[in-house]
């Protein structure tokens, strides 16, 4: 539990939570949808369960001056099949009063508002499903300044997803972050690269990227890891680099070969440094990565839902 | 340790030896190539350093009249890096005449010859290496009736091979076999996958195929699995199906589709299971996969060795 006050709570008129998978970050928010308080928990959404959801949201609000009335707007896993209660995906094309209509309430609370994932299907009838991120859009919609007609969000399974007009059209997920943990620790290229903490982005790492805009294939980039590795010509320190290169450089080219031109820019929504590889693979193809702050648009996905809901004022930009 | 005796031993002149890394096929031969006796033992070659390669050798050839002059001729993990002695790749371009220079002989025997694998440079300088399939590629070579200009030999690492005038030109590896094991066991995929043991080939296997034909890109394409699963439009039975599917047709469309026209056959030597998927993925592509009898071909390549050494009797062919 992380209590660190910024300003005076009586003003508090809401609450803001993102439930993740293993975090679980509580704001008290006012009627601006300033930040008073924050706390966060570390706890896995099977340990929820265990514990009981009522008890770990107690947790959450302790010191706070909640009541039946407090509204309290929670994204995330909280709305997952295996949360506290099942929040069904709303489909696209989709934007915050969507969301809105889709919440659930858990346990009867009327006060406490789950918001739903969101799902899509493509031209082919495949589906996919988005839950967390549908916040962050919502919080990058009130930026007016960015386009986004192309939004990524990098993480263990990356979203890329089209939007405009205040609105979620499509969007379709990529498992390059469980691929190269997958890899990293499963697979024979585990053998030649070094367990290394350091996030750093290598000189390997433009050589991965490098190689996969040639559009050899991953299945077939990902080889020359290994044989490189067996010649003396790639050391365990820059293995692990030049296989993220391969696999963030194969993600983005996909990406950008099947635009149309003249994307100038793209978003990105996850952790910093994950994003800041992204944004180096995608300079490889002439387009801007611009690195955005994940929690703040959170809040402010948060907050474009309180503001909906009548429970913030309304804001110049939305 | 299986035997079986098909013929009378006395006309023996060699033995051939295929030693795999957690199975080791011996053979004796005569002077025409003919098996007259196969002796088979699961070990895998970490045991054989363990249990002593000189012990294991032993164990494979007991019961034969094997003296300090009958040639033996080894290929595969034997002569790898962690085998009985180490036979450093031969560069491409290579054929037999440029394995027989590269064999070694291990402990100073000099009866026992362990051929080398093959290694090769892309345009790029990245290396690529094969260990085993060289031999089946030399006893491909011996089947005048197929045109051999790009050859598959689908495995956990399946290996595309381009050859010509019975010399194998160049190659490269692609992971497909492995990230199937990979997404099927450790990835959020394994969830919605049931574990089967059948080989047989379903419809969805078609889905996955035709999917990574529209080159939307394996890093997406793998999470429709999923997406697919939780909206019940794919069933775990078929799940693995719809997996391979993708993975196979990726490794060929990217084949396919980087190739000249014209081509209108690939020999395939691999698990015949294996084998099949590729021929079906490729004739999505109007080329024919020829299914072929990886066992035969490697006696028929350990036998153009023991040929290109006047061991065995020159042929019509080569």
């Amino acid at each position: 539990m992380n209590n660190k006050v910024t300003s005076d709570k009586s003003s508090a008129t809401w609450v803001g939570i993102d439930w993740g998978t293993t975090n679980i970050r509580a704001y008290l928010l006012d009627a601006s949808a300033r930040i008073l308080d924050k706390h966060t928990l570390a706890r896995h959404i099977k340990d929820c369960n265990d514990d009981g959801w009522t008890t770990v949201y107690q947790t959450l609000i302790e010191g706070w001056n909640v009541t039946d009335e407090t509204p309290v707007i929670i994204c995330g896993m909280a709305g997952s099949k295996f949360g506290w209660v099942e929040a069904p995906y709303a489909s696209c094309p989709a934007g915050v009063s969507d969301l809105v209509a889709k919440a659930v309430h858990p346990d009867d609370i009327e006060n406490i508002m789950i918001l739903p994932g969101l799902c899509c299907k493509d031209d082919r009838g495949n589906h996919d499903v988005i839950r967390g991120e549908e916040t962050q859009l919502l919080g990058l919609f009130e930026q007016s300044s960015l386009i986004t007609r192309l939004i990524c969000a990098p993480g263990t399974h990356t979203k890329w997803i089209s939007a405009d007009n205040y609105t979620v059209r499509n969007f379709h997920t990529t498992m390059t972050g469980e691929l190269f943990g997958l890899l990293t620790e499963h697979s024979i290229l585990a053998q030649s690269i070094a367990k290394s903490s350091s996030s750093a982005v290598g000189a390997k790492f433009e050589d991965g990227v490098r190689m996969a805009a040639e559009g050899g294939g991953l299945l077939a980039d990902i080889f020359k890891v290994r044989a490189n590795s067996l010649f003396n010509e790639l050391n365990p320190e820059d293995a692990g680099d030049f296989l993220s290169g391969i696999l963030v450089g194969t993600d983005v080219f996909q990406e950008v070969s099947s635009l149309d031109h003249g994307l100038v820019s793209v978003p990105l929504i996850g952790p910093k440094p994950l994003s800041e590889r992204y944004a180096r693979a995608l300079s490889h193809f002439g387009i801007e990565g611009i690195v955005l702050d994940a929690e703040e648009l959170t809040i402010a996905g948060l907050a474009s839902v309180a503001r909906q809901m009548g429970i913030v004022e309304t804001s110049h930009v939305a």
